[in-house]
């Protein structure tokens, strides 16, 4: 049985760090570890839906061309297709749970 | 831009509750809110993947008949066609994400 932790973090001051929990042929399931100041510069999957979950601290996401500040426990949806990306803005680190599916 | 909180909770004495956060034609992610004594029979999917999370409390994940407890911050994988289940064995409350792609 494959177990992972969420609480799994590693910071890293040249860039945001993807910790991988799970990945199959179908999904992966990655915590982002965003010091302050780091992103996930807005990209788009054309055929792929994508979740951001906070786990600690805050981020800015953007879909789309909105913006929104969203804090542990909240949750945006990027659809196939749309233009996503999130931003660490705060002056302390930040966790993400990022899932994804079909994996690109 | 579609937010949703993880926080979100809804229990019922006579059955485990599923609470919709998100559903694309892609995956869903629930949260199944579960008081003691209740679960989800073990069951599969032949051609989808589900990862379960647990939010709060305690759980007994089964996933090919292994069975394992996991806590808040656990997650385990359920593969294709695995047979799985998840059971509150505990005396409080207990709630998991659940992430499943493709939507079966």
């Amino acid at each position: 049985m494959k177990v992972a932790v969420l609480s799994q973090r590693r910071f890293d001051a040249s860039k945001m760090q993807k910790i991988n929990l799970f990945e199959t042929e179908r999904f992966f399931l990655d915590v982002y570890c965003l010091e302050p100041g780091q992103s996930q510069k807005a990209h788009a999957h054309a055929g792929s839906d994508k979740i951001y979950a906070v786990l600690d601290g805050a981020i800015i996401a953007r879909v789309d061309g909105e913006e929104r500040e969203l804090r542990a426990g909240d949750a945006v949806l990027a659809p196939a297709g749309s233009e996503h990306g999130i931003e660490n803005r705060s002056s302390a680190r930040a966790a993400v749970l990022v899932f994804m599916a079909p994996k690109p």
